[in-house]
């Protein structure tokens, strides 16, 4: 009964914000992070998402999203238009999360813990400025993604270095049915950066020659849940040195209510010598009392040093 | 007759843009500032206000409010999350005003004045990202609000020294009827601070232990209004000073006509070596044409200096 | 039978997102630029574009504007109000684009070519924060417009300096008929700079004396289009150098189908010492598939140095 308020709610908003149009969508989330010790930062409160989003297709033909965060400046976050001249072909241009990882490219207010895997957010290649063009098989079975960009993220909304990165993906969907779904994945990137990004991740601030190769799955079945991902990198600096990051993660998620979800992750990285290692034990509890709020536990228990360092971070949010 | 086709727009802009679940409001103010002798800055024009806000409430229980200002960076004004399980009761977290001062709480589109009081811009709590708890007594007679806050604005999205700022406030309802309402209140704050802002108003630039205490009433007689309010800190220095910076307002004024007002305000603030002092007495004219438009008409004239620099203000807005 | 499809969702748009007193509109571009040989910067792709503006107005008499950018900070672009006492005169204050130049005043979505001409980007009066009277003959054929501004665009929301900037506007509109309209004007700006914008174009980073004369035409005739303008400039510095930066652009366009227009622009600027000079023809083509996108293609020619810095210019933008 209590649902079948918010689904009235969800229904009215549906029909009033949500068009094919337009669309309007926000993203708020708070969040404490506690640690007994710290190696930086101090406990307290923060601020992860404060967002808004408009969006909508014309005709299923001319479709836009412009997503803007309060929280950093420039605000733009994403900013593209994209094209369909059938409907398993999509040719996108602007400013948009650049086909790589799985985790990465799964939304904000969807991902599994409140931060993403530390391999992703080294390795992963993040939002980027160029062209994609992203097809479907005709019985949508098997994707494929490929695109030209920038190469350095958004920084000064240009090319830093005149220089393209290359991105390119095969996706397969298994199974899908109404109990089961699975999706497993594969993506290379390739670029020479002259210029490295002054801030972002590994993969951005590095300088030379870098080829990433990253795979994953994504199965749930029934209020099973299991996903991992690895990437793995080649990185040549100038001077001829090569290194080889890389990293992975393994997750197992079960639904022990229909409103509520413990998950459980294996999270390593190694840096080699570019940047630190880390491994740890992610344990998470998600609590969605409705379709517009989440609640999210989450321990992280180091596994390479003392426990003192474990970190404590519950979050919520609330979007639509 | 003209005001009813206001009273028309204003129902179906209503309708059109505020439901319990979705509202958005925006304010824009812009603002000419002259005086004969200036300490500081130009005579011109400036931009008050340029803001959009997204707020709403789900089954009168998950409510959100987003605000952003587009006058500076990062924009993020407001964004925090509550829960009222029971209606006497809310939880809020995330970045939103600190139950501290009556003037502060006031909103940007209602304050009566260009610019609020010297005291509450110097020695008020400001914006924090923390967690309060807001009760109210089963008559709505007695409030009580208390807090944990970061401690130092929004500053980085975090917490700068791992201390925590407490803030508790109680307000009491006297005689609120339909041509008089009364309101007093009391609020405290406490802080530790090691790590000094590097912007913002005294009691958040200031580094060491600091105490505030303020009070403050309002009272609204059918065509009279009359408020105030007083802080006053004890702030110590690590190397044990000790400073007491205190100020106070008193306002009255006077409903000339259903769409006008007269205002009159003492404005004091004695900033004990730390800052300066200030003593002023504030004119203030507002004109309200219609439920969206606002001109208010300022005049300072400092009491601690020559009349020569005194400061004639005009500003508009436009909101809803 | 298509166009009918978007011509309904734009129907259902305009009920939806614009009313006399709240208007959402958006503007996405995104833009790739191509040149064999470069001066400054690297081939890659861009953002133009990515806005929203919230506008309106209230019984035909109270009227604002608020607009946005999510890609500079602060990210207020237009933030002004504006009061129409009758139905020939408006007074407007705020920050909002001063009455000088006719392609600065046309909007981003609208005007012709990719980039705005080289002259109006250096000598153009830009956005301002100021007050403006702007008022037509009863007879719509004429319309004048002045107004004070603090002369520094948006710099630090205030007058850098205490001088104003002083502009006026006439134009006058002949032959409005179903097949043809035209329209020609003239303005001047002056204004005393003594602190030199830290950045913008020519006029607003000179420091001292400077006085513009600008005048402007725009002819439209069936399929064919017209415009010109010029902009010249006298500007003294505080020891007594006087420089006279000058330009001027001339444009003839032609619709091939009524979804795309050919387009050729003689565009000339004289920097006199205070910057490089530029000459250049411009070839374009528009391409508009519905009401929503257009595609921008543009070839600039240099006639003052080597082809090999010839720029390929492609843009495409969703809006409404």
């Amino acid at each position: 009964q209590d649902q079948s308020k918010f689904n009235k709610q969800a229904d009215k908003l549906q029909q009033h914000l949500k068009n094919d149009f337009f669309s309007l969508s926000f993203l708020v989330q708070g969040l404490a992070d506690f640690r007994p010790e710290r190696v930086a930062g101090h406990n307290g409160f923060n601020i992860n998402y404060g967002r808004f989003k408009l969006s909508g297709i014309f005709d299923n033909k001319f479709g836009y999203n412009l997503q803007a965060t309060m929280l950093k400046s420039p605000s733009v976050i994403d900013a593209n238009i994209y094209f369909k001249p059938i409907s398993n072909l999509s040719i996108k241009t602007g400013l948009f999360k650049s086909p790589f990882t799985h985790e990465y490219l799964t939304g904000a207010s969807s991902i599994l813990f409140i931060d993403r895997s530390v391999v992703v957010n080294q390795l992963g290649t993040k939002r980027q400025l160029g062209i994609q063009v992203d097809t479907y098989t005709s019985n949508q079975r098997f994707r494929f993604t490929g695109g030209v960009f920038n190469g350095n993220n958004y920084g000064g909304n240009n090319n830093a270095d005149g220089h393209f990165q290359y991105i390119g993906r095969a996706e397969a969907y298994l199974g899908q049915n109404s109990t089961s779904t699975a999706k497993v994945g594969v993506s290379i990137s390739h670029e020479q950066k002259d210029t490295p990004a002054t801030s972002g991740n590994l993969q951005s601030t590095f300088q030379g020659k870098q080829t990433l190769i990253g795979s994953y799955f994504s199965i749930n079945q029934n209020k099973l849940l299991l996903d991992g991902e690895i990437i793995y990198g080649w990185m040549e600096s100038p001077n001829d040195q090569e290194y080889n990051p890389y990293g992975y993660y393994f997750t197992a998620g079960y639904d022990v209510t229909p409103v509520s979800q413990l998950l459980l992750r294996w999270d390593s990285f190694s840096g080699e010598s570019l940047t630190g290692d880390m491994d740890s034990i992610v344990a998470g509890f998600n609590y969605v009392p409705n379709k517009f709020t989440k609640l999210k536990l989450n321990y992280i228990l180091p596994t390479d040093r003392a426990a003192e360092y474990s970190n404590f971070l519950a979050a919520i949010q609330i979007g639509f």
